[in-house]
């Protein structure tokens, strides 16, 4: 990060957004079902350093140990930033007494604005020339779950525990990381984010942004802040429409020459999706000739779905956090028990632009040795281990020990960039998981493993390979999928602009 | 099923391999490392109704009860069936005494032989020239994993239990239900299988059929007798390659007018793959454009790995089970609570060719009533019901009760052909886990769920789901191509041929 960077981000808005000295929560509640006090409770039990002001003009008494006050205009102090849970119809008057106090961002949570038609647009009218244009405030939101930055794990102890939660869903298990989310569903930073954390507990999240209908932040703001920040490498974003294109592209095109990776879940790619997101986001149809060219363009990784996001995000972070290098060729090695699952890696690899490149003499020679004369060796990389194990067994060789010659001998060979790995998982088998994760640890190639097997095996297998970083899937298709990825980041990486 | 079928099955050399009275495992071995040691476990402890003979030549005393013979001929009976586990260069020698023997079916699950090249073809030839072109004893494989006929759940007492197990993977946990496997991939149907049972053990199988390098017997006669056997609703084959490829396409299409559906994985699409079938089945290049004509003409539902395989086939098997009705116009709705997955869903379904129908008159209005006029429902079959359950709140309903008025009035909607359910998975959440099994229970559309949430309850509820044999997933990709086959199927069903 050069130093123009990273002042450009901290003179940010959305700087301010992240490392407020003070918030309000505006809607505080001590009713504990409503929004406004998992807003208050996100703050306090995650260790939010600022102060905490609550606004709510028909609550008494305390909240969290904290005092309620009538109006913002009521605090006695600066306040950088202010969050919404009222109703849609109070916005736009506390929004003037926000101005008035000199709050500088407004986080609006509440929803009822341009999704809902006439009387929304016309509440986003009032906001418009009350915020003269976003001059005198500016805003996240609305109808959005809040922003979120962790800046440690929730188990660590003391200070250094916790971070900034605004949004109105809870959070108390999660783990700092190197994904930052941008999104238009408050459901995927929500609901969806939190299980995901509960899901994968080894995978760790540096920020969260909900933009809901971004009637003046919108996504290219978080996403330039997203760059600049070094301890961001990859952002998975859902949006169901570019606010700004040319900007869009420009970003993704910076971000790849920072070595950081995009992944994109497009909302409203059909007609059919446009109808949803209007109701959803209040965006307004988009042609879908034109998405196609914007998405081209940028060069971001697309995603069909939430899943394929989350599970790219998850890739791209392992590859980042164990310094892999991307492949550039595309080409990779098999190792395999099962000649089925062979040959439909073989045909997936292809399919999805990857090959099993020929082996050089060296290796093919090394092979030959392990292999028997009745069942030689494939001359390229695909290696169905089956019949070098019963050769193997003959002179007191375990499975182990032949994966392992295969192994050493195929990462060394240049002309593979990475190894899947069809892993059998049985108590007492021959796949040494450690034996994996210390090999992966040792090359800067990526090694995707797939698991098939018992299926409380599995489970322990994958819990320990997700620790440590290494892809893990339970089927050949997301297996191939997450690794096409890769190359397709690489060779756009490798284009000029 | 008419006298005819039931005869030509009856009569076929497939209803022999799997009705024997009696058979003999040649290569049964006291070593339970040993795959010839398993068979004889899979026979016995399987209940396996008809006489066990072993064979070995090298083995004194009993294994199970059973006594070793040195060869067939030493066999004081009539024998049916001879399974194969010895060394391939054996196998002609032996053949030729089970055709003195008057053995009618071998199944050879040794390898060594079209797979291995030029020493495995001249093997082949041999046994080509003593069977007579396999006129004097029909043979299965060779370098499979035997075929299994599963009469009734592991977990019954007495005679009802088990089947026929010829494999050399030992099978302990099944259910009986109506999806037959027929695979050139041992692994399929050997542990892939087994764990398949482990992880969704409320989905049965009929038949599971390894046909390996399919030097005699091949796919069509497997099928041909599924197509006549009324317990099978549901045919999952992996093949490597068409050996008649004018017979399957007739029998895929007699198939669906018998109202059964045929999946397909297909190995070696690409030249990548065929080059891993070669050394895997021995299988033949084949022209990709031919593979694809095959593929579409057949009207097969295509799975792009065995994941899809077994996901489509579970997705089938309870559409049968349930009794549903195939959508015919791929008309579906949606009721969730999240606005993005909403949108993801439309776009989804749009994309596989699904359609969220316009609502009719009597629905529309009824939906008007329960959701606020801030925000009316869509007019179109998406309901994001948040803003109905908050105005139902209002009124003293729980989510509960809103999602119950909403499913009501889209269940009865004519154009409306299935239903996409996405559950928040929650304790004491607003969706009721029996109510949903109630209504799917009622009504002959299928009801697809897609289960968020948190982990644990999301692996109670799925469990549920599977029990009821009510289609579940993970993730909105997966759930919308679940149901895009069943769309499929019933186009194909209604071409004339």
């Amino acid at each position: 990060m050069t130093q123009s960077d990273s002042k450009l981000s901290e003179n940010s808005i959305i700087h301010t957004f992240f490392n407020p000295k003070s918030v309000v929560v505006i809607g505080a509640s001590k009713n504990p079902m409503k929004g406004g006090q998992h807003i208050v409770r996100n703050l306090t039990q995650n260790n939010f350093k600022g102060k905490i002001y609550l606004v709510n003009p028909n609550a008494e008494g305390e909240l969290f140990g904290l005092k309620f006050e009538k109006t913002v205009l009521d605090i006695n102090d600066n306040v950088d930033i202010a969050i919404f849970y009222v109703g849609n119809t109070l916005i736009p008057g506390i929004l003037r007494e926000c101005i008035q106090k000199g709050i500088k961002g407004a986080i609006i949570e509440s929803s009822g604005f341009e999704e809902v038609g006439k009387h929304g647009l016309e509440l986003k009218d009032e906001i418009v020339k009350i915020t003269e244009n976003f001059s005198k405030i500016r805003i996240i939101g609305p109808n959005c779950l809040g922003i979120s930055k962790i800046d440690g794990d929730s188990d660590l102890k003391g200070d250094e525990r916790g971070g900034l939660f605004t949004g109105f869903a809870y959070f108390s298990n999660y783990k700092r990381g190197n994904i930052a989310i941008i999104t238009q569903s408050g459901t995927l930073n929500g609901g969806y984010l939190g299980h995901q954390m509960e899901a994968y507990p080894d995978t760790g999240y540096r920020y969260s942004c909900a933009i809901g209908n971004k009637m003046d932040l919108d996504e290219t703001y978080f996403l330039e802040y997203m760059l600049e920040d070094p301890s961001v490498n990859v952002v998975a974003m859902y949006l169901e429409s570019f606010k700004d294109p040319r900007k869009f592209i420009e970003l993704c095109r910076r971000a790849r020459n920072k070595k950081k990776t995009i992944i994109l879940a497009k909302g409203g790619l059909t007609s059919q999706g446009q109808k949803a997101t209007q109701s959803h986001t209040g965006s307004l149809a988009e042609n879908s000739q034109l998405i196609d060219a914007i998405i081209k363009q940028s060069g971001v990784i697309k995603a069909s779905g939430f899943h394929d996001l989350f599970q790219f995000a998850r890739t791209f972070s392992m590859m980042y956090e164990t310094e892999k290098i991307l492949p550039e060729k595309g080409n990779v090695c098999t190792i395999t028990g099962s000649g089925g699952f062979g040959t439909v890696l073989a045909d997936l690899t292809k399919l999805n632009g990857l090959n099993f490149p020929n082996l050089g003499d060296i290796a093919f020679n090394a092979l030959e040795e392990i292999y028997p004369t009745w069942m030689p060796p494939n001359r390229f990389a695909l290696l169905d281990i089956w019949p070098a194990i019963e050769k193997g067994l003959s002179k007191k060789l375990t499975g182990g020990d032949i994966i392992k010659s295969c192994y050493d001998i195929v990462v060394n060979e240049p002309n593979i960039e990475g190894i899947f790995i069809n892993m059998f998982c049985a108590k007492g088998g021959m796949w040494s998981i450690d034996k994996i994760i210390e090999d992966s640890m040792a090359t800067s190639k990526p090694i995707f493993v797939n698991l098939i097997g018992d299926p409380r095996e599995i489970k322990r297998v994958s819990r320990k390979l997700n620790k440590n970083k290494i892809p893990n899937f339970l089927n050949l298709e997301e297996m191939v999928k997450n690794f096409s990825i890769l190359f397709q980041e690489s060779k756009n990486r490798s284009k000029e602009y």
